[in-house]
Parts: structure tokens; sequence; C-alpha cells
């Protein structure tokens, strides 16, 4: 599976060409790299530098590298990776321990600090870091390292002992470890670990259990809640242990769960996480637009879970729900460069965003895409989705392949029975709605072509042998004896149009967005408006233009008073039109004010 | 000056019996008090209590036993201040220098970490609760204490030195000392602190130097921003050294500030504090009903600065603003019997509040009053506000007596000529508007009497001979040679009012609420009604109903959907009618759900 061109083709550029060595030169500069080194050289010289979880970026940066390599193989990009596993390999203890916050005779002692310590999250994303690298260049040191990494974590953390990390990512990643070994410990490890979250073992915190996961076992709770990321990752976690035990009554719960999740504590663009104080779920329906968290790491998640959630139940809704994160989320947080990001996606700027002067640490929330943060997370995790981002388009099953999103791709497989099946695919999607879908490898005997219909595409139309069939959202089959060389055409619709919100989210009522396709759209304004004023006429459009679409809107006076409060007040504006863009395009033309959410006439 | 019965005398009454001792018990349970002891017994005891500014609890607490003791003397009380005096006096340093957290060779240097030490902060306290003895009971140890604590923070921070406090609250606490003794070096301090402030001198900070009030200087900022206590606290401190140096410039520059942030950052109830995350000020027009922070030592910060510019200024509108805290703020953080408190105070409770089972520390947010948070700051706060309430009740000034604030009392004091005068009022304001003010002294020579109408009481009426006159909101104003004996009486009109929000204020729009006289109201579910599908029927009432009001209403049913967004939903509901009552009574009958703004129909 390729992706050859477009939107996302020129996104996987930036990624390999910009962000993977932008991110090692921060990490380089900043010591984070090094600490493995310094750890290694003992106890000359016993500087940390960075957070307790800083050995997570190192080994994202070498899982995006890894996929990268798969993608676009480089020997300077292969020399890299194998230097940094053999600094990390130095800094792992005799008996596989690696960490490089804890454990010395200088540092705290290994496990001391489940609750806020990070090992077993490090460990978990040094894994992942070893599965992209197998999957991609065969066994080598890496593995190795991780191997006796995740030995050690079962050695500790087995049937006999105790403990959960604070921050879920070792469950997701035993279980990658585990099908790629094929060692059932890991699996079973991970399946503790699931099991043994929700029971309050770590200690209390101001922000409550449910900041952890703890409070609620993972069977037993019906919404994701707490920071966001730990929930998601946890869930990812849950949903491979289901998947690899036939534990379907997990599997349900955690459906069910992120059903509940995405029905009423997540943003229109697919973000998550609502609160600022504790990257967290907020209650159901709060969902701020101004104080929109949606962290770019939670958009990374979403796409993990909505994809193992696709992958186990074959409901494409949750194929839906990755297109949506993918183009408003993951779009939107990486600059044109790959040399910046958002950590927060806000949906709503007031005021244009103020370039942080000298020394002045960037606060995760001002609307900016920033070279890095003290907590630099996303920038990381986001390249190791771009550098991956190829394996959730299709998938295959019994019966033929599966089309989820739409990108200019290659694809060549075997279908379960042995047979070759191959597609390329040409779209301009999102821009546009026509994705042609070519035969390219076919074995014989009939076999099916399978393409989504996104949830928002009414009217869809099927060009199959020149007959235009009409298409309802779900999944549009064609099964036939495909020969090389037959094309089918989908016709997703991209009129642009006006979506509103549930009543009871009161952050954003009275107003209305407006979308297209996979797109939301936004009004931004480099100076030349003043969003607070703007009232969108709904009786009229939205028209199509260009990517975005024209609406009829006003801006209304307000008069300032000295108290807010009292009689309504507003002075209506002169009707004009209004040109709207996607989302992901904000904040690229400098300091700007932005409204996903705009109050109706 | 003495509040001799209704709403407040009630409150200081539990303020004096339970609050006081309630929160020393935790404060001795804690050992925070105890740190005194420990550090003054030297090396032996090295464990200290508590977070960082602890210190500053006990000498809140102390300033509250003061005032306290002043308004009903008390020989238990007396002592107990003494031995508190005694314990804070035996930590003392030699050189005046007072913490138990800093400064010892097993603690971390004196002032080595100026922006969250809080050492200033804390002597800030201390000073202000030596003023509060002193004023209450003459000269004695704890006034020596904080005279050598002072003059230390005169020789290290004076004209030679650098440096200001993460928290503000030395500056007013200085110049309310230098009024106290006399001694200029302390206003000039004040003034060093205030002028040195806003210069990034403290390390940078992710929230940004907008926190700490370090990001602009304080006569050229437009807006109170960052912490809001922490900028509250700063602004009073800028107004007491204008007033004392005549500095008209600073004191405009602080007035402004504080219009405009009154203007588009206060919340309906007066509470200042829109996020959660730095429990700062939002953005303008950032006041989210569901997450407002409102922080009830923010709201006792806005009384103390609105009760100081009233006395600068003479504007009336102050005292309105200090009337606003008051009822919604104050009067809702402390429950009934005084031994809880809110932290935060939101103005919408979606689910009701979950009482912590077992170890779990409590959230700030939780919309629960609470015997303790880790951090405790508003109920010593507030005790010290209640105890000294009478002194926001009327001024006097060459021409005679102007009363603010309106309680059952009696003032007794002398005109600036050297003429007795005296007042009783009799009132059961707010629960009615009726406010009878009968002269008890008077010395003859005409002498005015000035009454506040508050800028909501529109149709007020001032009765003097029988006669009824009809007052517009501002200053009611009788002069005359007033005999003893002798009633003027006024009639504020209490007819509950709707009241709509500013446009700009996205997360309330399309709402409503309801206000009677100075008080807020609520609607308040014990799960009778689903308030998320209330919507006020604004073409009929409000209608008076007990202190509380009754509007129409309707409960719009909202289908479930997998996705929140969409086309529009809802299902009206039948017209009913919704009884709604004084905010500050909510959550006192069990947990419950809560609105301040709500949905129109």
């Amino acid at each position: 599976m390729r992706i050859t061109g477009g939107f996302w083709k020129i996104r996987q550029h930036v990624n390999g060409e910009a962000t993977l060595g932008h991110a090692l030169e921060w990490m380089d500069e900043l010591g984070w790299t090094g600490n493995f080194t310094t750890v290694a050289n003992g106890a000359g010289s016993r500087e940390r530098k960075g957070r307790e979880f800083s050995d997570s970026e190192v080994y994202k940066i070498v899982e995006a590298m890894s996929w990268e390599h798969g993608r676009s193989p480089a020997a300077g990009l292969d020399a890299r990776i194998e230097a940094l596993t053999a600094d990390i390999a130095a800094a792992q203890a005799e008996d596989g321990y690696l960490s490089t916050a804890f454990g010395r005779d200088w540092q705290r002692p290994r496990h001391s600090d489940l609750a806020w310590g990070h090992e077993l999250y490090c460990t978990g994303h040094l894994l992942q870091a070893a599965v992209a690298r197998t999957r991609t260049a065969g066994e080598g040191p890496l593995l190795e390292v991780a191997r006796r990494a995740a030995d050690h974590v079962c050695e500790v953390f087995g049937l006999d002992g105790t403990g959960i990390c604070g921050h879920p990512e070792i469950e997701t990643a035993l279980v990658e470890f585990a099908r790629l070994t094929g060692e059932q410990r890991y699996l079973d490890q991970a399946a503790l670990f699931v099991d043994r979250r929700g029971h309050r073992s770590l200690p209390a915190h101001e922000f409550g259990w449910s900041y952890f996961n703890d409070d609620v076992p993972v069977r037993k709770a019906t919404v994701l809640r707490g920071h966001a990321v730990r929930s998601l990752y946890l869930a990812c976690g849950a949903v491979d242990v289901a998947v690899e035990t036939g534990d379907d009554d997990l599997l349900g719960a955690v459906a069910a769960q992120f059903d509940r999740t995405w029905a009423r504590r997540t943003h229109i663009t697919g973000g998550m996480g609502s609160r600022h104080q504790d990257e967290a779920f907020g209650e159901d329906f709060v969902l701020p637009a101004d104080r929109a968290y949606a962290e770019t790491c939670a958009g990374v998640a979403t796409v993990m879970l909505a994809q193992r959630l696709l992958l186990a139940t074959g409901e494409n809704r949750y194929a839906d729900i990755v297109d949506r994160v993918l183009h408003n989320v993951i779009a939107t947080a990486i600059d044109d460069d790959g040399r910046s990001f958002f950590y927060a996606n806000t949906l709503h700027q007031r005021t244009p965003a103020q370039p942080p002067t000298g020394g002045e640490r960037l606060d995760v929330s001002g609307g900016l895409r920033a070279p890095w943060f003290e907590v630099s997370c996303c920038l990381p995790n986001t390249a190791r989705l771009l550098a991956s981002l190829s394996s959730y388009l299709v998938t295959a099953d019994d019966t033929g392949l599966r089309l989820h999103q739409y990108a200019d791709s290659d694809v060549e497989t075997t279908l379960a029975d042995g047979r070759p099946a191959g597609l390329r695919v040409r779209t301009s999607y999102p821009d546009d709605g026509d994705v042609a879908v070519r035969v390219t490898r076919s074995g014989g005997n009939p076999w099916s072509i399978s393409l989504r219909v996104p949830e928002w595409a009414t009217g869809a139309v099927l060009v199959v042998d020149h007959e235009r069939r009409p298409v309802a959202p779900g999944d549009a089959v064609v099964t036939r004896d495909w020969a090389v060389g037959e094309e089918i055409r989908l016709e997703l619709p991209m009129r642009p149009r006006f979506t509103w919100p549930d009543p009871r989210i009161d952050a954003v009522r009275g107003c209305v967005a407006v979308e297209r396709g996979p797109l939301v759209l936004c009004a931004e304004s480099l100076g030349e408006s003043d969003l607070d004023a703007l009232r969108v006429c709904t009786g009229h459009g939205p028209e199509p233009s260009g990517d975005g679409a024209v609406v009829r809107a006003r801006f209304d006076a307000s008069p300032d008073s000295a108290w807010p409060y009292g009689e309504p007040s507003g002075r209506p504006g002169a009707p004009v039109a209004l040109h709207l863009t996607p989302y992901h395009r904000w904040a690229r033309r400098g300091p700007s004010t932005m409204r996903v959410w705009m109050p109706t006439a």
C-alpha cells in the first residue's frame, strides 16, 4: 500500500524531509537524545535533561523514522536509526530495565513513582519503535533491546506483581509486540495491565482517579473520561487485548465507551478533550469552541482507536471518524513546512495569536503553531502517524478489498485465498469528491471492491460500466471477476452544508458551522473582519467556492457598556458575502482570528 | 459602625462562632500552625507541613480573629491570638526575616524562588494581621513581629535591591502598615514593588509573564489579566500607593483597568476568573458558565479593590460592585454552618456533585463546598472579610454620611468638622428593598445623608417627611439640620428582571438570567427537572415569588444521536412554571444541578 500523490502524499513528504530532522535537532539540542549516553557513561555526568517522559519522544521519533524508512528508504535515515539504537541500547541495564530518569544511585528508585514517572509509558513507545523497525527493516538490535525491556516488564509486573503506569501506552505496545514476536507472555501482560486498572491503586490526585482512568475498571466504564490521551491509549490497548483474546465483552465495552464519547464529548473537528487544566474530556456536551483543547496527540490516539474498532468490528463509521480526525485535527496541527505544530487545537481564536518574545515559554493553547513546546509529544506523535498513514487506507478480507480512506494510492496484496489483488486509486479528495479506482491485479474468480460512502455523502453516485447508481452512506460494494484495467468511480457530493450543534452543547448555542465533504470550514480574519460581530444568515447557502464556501453574513455592532449584562443589545449590519476556508488551513498566513462556530443572524 | 441584624449579621455570627475555629482546627491538624514551632525548635524536627504559602493562611486567620475580637470581644479569642503570636514570633530570625519554608540550613535559601516561594506574599498577610490586631486591640507583640519583618523587607528589597514576589500582596499590606505606623519607608517600599513589576524580571513560565502580572508595568496595562487573585491584589496595592502619594495617573490607570475588566471579563455574579488551568482571567468575553472559575478569593479581592476605588473616587458604582460580589460570590461560597466552602464558583452544574469517597482529593471545581482543600486560601480569606465587613457599609466625608451597603446597622461617628453624626439603619435587604434610616446623633448645622440607589433600581423612591420622591440610580442625598429621631426611607424595587448577556459572550448566547435586586437567581434541580432541557419563555414574567421568582419555561427533549452535529433537533415541551431561587442558596440541600444562564425558548 503506497500513497502516491495528493493531500496526504504532500504531508508524508514534508514529514520525511523536514519534520523528522526538525524533531531530532530539537531533541539533540535539548539533550533528550543525549540522556541515553549520559546515563550509559555512569556517575561522571549526572544532569538529566527534559521531563521524565522525554525518552518516549526519542522512541516515537525512532518509530516515525522507521516507518519513513519503510516508505521511502534512505541510507542516512537507516544510519541514524542505528546510531540512536546504539545509544539507547547502551543505557539499558543488565536486567533489561531501560529508563534515563530512574534507577541509578543518583536517581529515584525504579518504579517508585508509577503515577507520574512514565517508565512503562516510555517502554511502550520503545516497543512500538521496535515493531516499526522490525516490520520495515527486519530483526536487529532495536528488537533485542525491546525484547529485554518487555521481558523485564513481565518479570516485575507479571502475575505475581502489582502496579500500573499513570499513563497508559504499554498495553497496546505489548500486544503489538506480541503480534510481532508471537510471544504469548506479552499479550498476557497487556491483559493484566488492562484488568488491573480502575481499582484506584494509583495515589489520589486533585484531578481525581479518572485522570489516570483508574477510577473504574475498563470493562465497567461507560464513557471515556479523564486525561484524553491516557484514556484513548488505554482503550487502544483494551481493544488490542480483546481482539487477540477473543474477548467480545471487553471489545463491546470499549466500543460503547468510544461511541458515547463520540456522541457527547467530541468537537466537530473530531478533536477530543475540552479541559485545559488536566488535558481532559469535559462532561457530556461541555465542548467550548474558544477553550477547545483537542490536543493533537488525542487526535493521533483517536485515529489509532477508531482504526482498531474498524478492524475489530468492520463498521465503516469508524473509518468516517478516521477521515474526520485526519482532515481536521492532524492536517491542522502541522505547519506547511513541517517545522511547527499546534499542541492544542482551538476552534475559535478571538484575538490574533502573539508570537512569544524572547524567553517566554509558549503556552500550548496560544493558537500558535510552534517549533517546540516544553512538552512536545505532539510532533513526534504526528510524525509516526503520517509516516505510517498508508496502513489506514485499505483493508483486505476474505471477499476482497475495502477502501476506507481516499488518496492517490497503489494497493497490491493477496486475498485470503491467495489470489492477487491490486488497485490504483486516483482522486483529488478532499478538494473534490471523485474517486477513480482501477484494477491493477486480479487473479480470477469474483472478488469485491468496497468503497466507503461517508455519512455526510447523501446523493453519492457509483459509476460502474458507465452506469450511474445512487449509493447510500455505508459501503458501496461491487463484486465481480475483475479484469486488470477495469475502473469504477465514486462521486461524493462536495456541496458545502450547514451543520447545527446538539442543543445540549451550551458553548455553541445559536451557532452554525459549515462543512464540505470531510472538511470543517472556518471563517478567518487577518484583520479585515471583526469575527466577534459575525452573524451568519442561514436562509441562504452555503454556496461552494474553491475548496471552501461562501455564506451570507452580517457584522452586528455590539455597543460597549460598563457592564455586559442587561437589556438585549446589538445593531444589525448589512448582509455581505463571507468566504469560508478549510479549518486545517487556518493560521498559515500570519496572526489571525478564526471561528468554526458562527452565530446565526 | 456595627452590623446589628439581618443577612450579614447571621454570616458574621457563623463566621465568629464556627468558621474561625474550624479553620484553626484544620491548620492545627495539618501542621500549618505547628510549622512555626517546628522551625523555632531548630534542626531537631525538620519536616514542614503544607504548601510553601501555608504561613499566609495562619496570618489570614489571625487577621480574621483580630477583626472578630474587635467586633465581638472574647477572652478566649484574645488568648488564642496571643498564643499564635508567640508561636509566630518564635520562628522569626534575628534580622526580622520570617518564613517557615525558607532560609534554614536544611531549607532552600531565602528569596531563592521569588516566583513561587510566596515569602513576600506571606509577609504581606502578616502585616495585615498586625494591622487588624493593632486597630482592634492596640499595640502588642504582633505589631513588633510585623515591624521587624517589614523592616527586613525594606532592607533587602529597598532602593538598592531588586525583585518582586510572584504573588502580589506585600504592596497593599505595606501601605496599610504605613498608615498604621506612620512610617514613610513602608509606603516607599510598596511604591517600589508596584513600579518594579511588569518588566519580566520573574522567570519565564508556560502560562506567560501575565500570570504574575509581570508582563506589562502597572501604569501601562489596560486590563486585569493573568492569575485573577494576583492581578486584583496588585491593583489594590497600586490604588493604595496612588492614594497615599497623590499619584492620580496611577489611580486612573488602575481604575481604567478594573472598569474594562468589569465590562468584559466578569461573570454576572461579579465572579472573576474564567480559566481553571491557571486560575486566570480569560480573554475579553470568554465567560463560560459551566467552567466559570470565579475563585472565592478573587471575590474577596474584588471587594477589596472596588472598595478602594469607591474611597478613592467617590463613585458609587464601585459600591454597586461590592454589593453584587458580596451577595453572589461571598454569600455563595460559605455553607450555612460556616464549616465548608466553595473554592471555585461555577454558574452551571450539569451533573450533581459527587462527594469524594475515601482518599480522593477534592477537585476545587467539583461544584461542592468542602471542609478544606489542599490549597485553602478561600476560607480564611472570606473569614477576614466577614469579620471586618462593617467597614464596607458607610463612609463619612466633609458633608455628611454616605450609605453604600444596606444592613441593619448602627453608625456613630464624627464628621470632619468635629460634629457628631449617628444613624440607625433597618432593612431586610436583600430579601426586601425598604431601607429605613433614622438619625441617632446630630450636632447642629446641616449635614447630608446620602443613600446609594443601585444601578438596577429604576423606579426607586425616597420617602422624606412622608413625601415620596422618585430617585434615579446614583446617590439620593438629603441635606438638612438633622434632629435625632428623624427618619428617611429608601424603597428599592425588588421586582425580578430578565438580564441578557452581551452578544460577544459566546458561552451564554441564546440564554437569559433572572436577577432580583442585587441577587442573581438560578434554577436548581434536585432531580425533579432536567436542566439541560430547560428553555425559558421570555415573553412573560418573571414574577416575584418569595425571595426568588417564577418564570414560564419548557423542557425540550433532545434526541440522542451517534454524532451531535447535523440537522437542527429538539422537541418542544409544554410550558410550565419554574421557580428560581437566589444563586447564593444553591447546593445547600444536597447534590443538585443548577443553571444561572437559561436558554430561551
